[in-house]
């Protein structure tokens, strides 16, 4: 690979993707001192068309049409989820619902999942798996007198196939796994997981979170039970946007949701005396759904499927085997350790290094206009997202990261870090 | 009562709160024909300063500052939380926390109400609650093994203190109520309540959702223990806006959210292993908050704690009574049977009436420029928003009821409803 700066122009000149820059803000800026923004896979740039979006909501749909605006409203939460199945998820209608947080999906999945298999007593999650995960599959397994397999992941290298393998008998009800490792970045072999997970009979919920918008995640195609994700990462629909769900269609009757609400209520509006819940995927929403949140997931997501995920991931790949070639090259002799799988086809769009002093470097590439995330315990993460960074921004963001580990400003920093509470 | 149009003008040209309604879009409308916008009780206005203070979400913190934000918006459910405690709720900082729905947040609570009372296994709530809390009840109820004494509560005059007592007894964990009820408007008797809940030694559980921008609700003065409540109603908070909770203080610390999530965990972003619940009133947050909701909800709760609730709570009593002089005067010798309280203090802000083609009135109220709101079976509600409707409202729109009456065109609209799914 070659490592010159010209060479990351080139590719620039050669993406396909290039024109998608100039639809997000502060994604198009020139000039030696722009801000290097490697954290889209924490929260995504603002698509240009988002303010115009969410002003409909909020100054016709809400201000001007009141109530009346509930039919619109009414079918939103699956309308874009059908949008979000066809765009980015590979999902067919009728199996994909916005709403909720994140980890309120994961709660009511895992929730109705576990008692669907109610001959089953264990749950299995990775040991290094995002924190909301664990927390969750242990909360729900405290709840239902379940055990929790926590299997070790190598937290470099993402999941081992035998490691999971032997956690999994009959006694297991649900696995809980990430597509895309939040610290390293590790890609799970998705065919190869879902054949033990369904060889052992339990089910396997997916949390998309880091994968959407990133990596090619064919829900129908390779027989996925459940998911849940993010919107606010490389789907750009903005800080603390509305999270979905995925459940499969042939699926769905037998899950109830643990959160028996009104929006997940069969006729809705007779305000029956019993619930029962709806026939579809309907039935795993709870109360009334973030209205203007939607609006603003709609227009990022767009964007993203408008790109096609294929073109996306490609360029994914591209971007982080150069932060790898320049890690190597540039990082490694300062006494920085690549921390992600070092194969392309392995990783999602985001690669980590690990170095002792991780909180320093990143609080010094911050001041430098680099835009990373500190991971702990020791790991630095970049986030190139395709959709908007170029390659010549990975240059140079590894070039101010070499700068640093050379004129070892990073020392000045604090290296014990604040609570943030 | 003077019922004469010029009594209510009157009323208006002596109304404190006039001044307010110049700051709702479409509130301020003159003319025979303009929208009288009967339904600030289901969704309500938006304040004008809204957009704004979106627009600066969304293009200065989100473009702009990215996740640099998060040193703002990491404090924001509770730092709003207190906002809306000192400005509505009567509570004291360190209790309320902004996020999620109203259902998920009475789950949540519920929840784990029950768990902190084990040795009971009795949920009480009334028949005619709003169906939401009621289908909550019962999922919790179920996954836990108790049972549901679902009280009889008479849909018009409200709840039964006699009744209520009668179902108390030392089996019961926690009592689920509506401090204002949806249907009929009535008016809780919160010190009686309370005293009966206590002394069976049960948590009360309060919905606020239609009290809340409406009546005085001092949650610390009258030893409440727990609430939940929406934003969009009396708060102007906009469509699907974040709802908010209530712990008082030391509750908190015997309380465990059955969703464990990132944003309830102690030292969040340490990551850490196991879940350990967060001190204060952060331990009942789950997945990362509705940024942009929140912003508009501080703006629609602001509005209500700048006109302060006592002036509300006056001008709603007024208003209602109004509402039910001109129904005596007009709309009982029609067919129309008063189903709201008659007294003004046991009485939230909303009045209802029954008619058997209340469902094809509904459909004429609104084809004549009246936004009220249909209620199962018979009902017709009318909730004037003390904020922001003038009593010229409430008479013009009575005058436009009696009229539909006096010429039955509304037999001309469909006698059955059609499904909204």
């Amino acid at each position: 690979m070659d490592l010159s700066r010209a060479a990351a122009e080139a590719l620039d000149a050669a993406d396909p993707l290039a024109g998608f820059r100039a639809r997000f803000a502060g994604a198009d800026e020139t000039g030696p001192d722009r801000l290097l923004y490697l954290d889209g896979n924490s929260l995504g740039r603002m698509p240009l068309a988002t303010p115009a979006a969410v002003t409909r909501v909020v100054e016709q749909e809400w201000a001007r049409g009141l109530v009346g605006s509930w039919s619109q409203w009414i079918g939103a939460a699956t309308r874009l989820g059908d949008e979000l199945g066809a765009g980015v998820l590979g999902a067919g209608p009728g199996q994909v619902l916005v709403g909720d947080s994140t980890t309120v999906n994961l709660y009511k999945l895992l929730a109705a999942g576990a008692a669907a298999r109610p001959d089953r007593d264990v749950l299995v999650c990775t040991a290094d798996d995002f924190p909301t995960d664990r927390y969750v599959v242990a909360g729900v397994a405290e709840a239902r007198g379940m055990t929790v397999r926590e299997i070790d992941a190598d937290i470099d290298e993402g999941l081992d196939l035998a490691v999971l393998a032997a956690a999994l008998d009959e006694r297991v009800a649900v696995v809980v796994l990430s597509l895309v490792a939040y610290r390293s970045g590790a890609l799970a072999d998705v065919a190869e997981v879902t054949r033990l997970v369904h060889e052992a009979g339990a089910l396997l919920l997916w949390d998309l979170s880091h994968a959407v918008g990133a990596v090619p995640v064919d829900l129908d195609a390779t027989g996925a039970d459940l998911a849940v994700g993010c919107t606010y990462k490389y789907l750009n629909g903005g800080p603390g946007a509305p999270a979905f769900l995925y459940v499969r269609r042939d699926l769905q009757e037998e899950l109830r949701s643990p959160i028996q609400g009104w929006f997940g209520q069969r006729d809705q509006f007779e305000m029956g005396p019993a619930y029962e819940p709806a026939e579809g995927i309907e039935r795993f929403g709870v109360g009334t759904p973030p209205v203007i949140g939607m609006a603003a997931v709609e227009v990022g997501a767009g964007l993203v499927a408008e790109a096609e995920i294929g073109a996306l991931a490609a360029k994914g790949r591209t971007m982080t085997d150069l932060l790898v070639a320049l890690g190597d090259e540039w990082l490694v002799p300062a006494g920085v350790a690549l921390a992600s799988p070092r194969e392309a086809a392995r990783r999602g769009s985001h690669v980590t290094f690990a170095h002792p002093q991780a909180w320093q470097l990143t609080q010094a590439l911050v001041d430098r206009g680099v835009v990373p995330d500190f991971r702990t315990p020791d790991r630095v993460r970049l986030g190139p997202a395709p959709l908007y960074t170029r390659f010549v921004d990975v240059w140079d963001a590894m070039d101010r990261f070499r700068a640093i580990l050379a004129d070892r400003s990073y020392e000045a920093f604090p290296a014990e870090r604040a609570r943030v509470t």
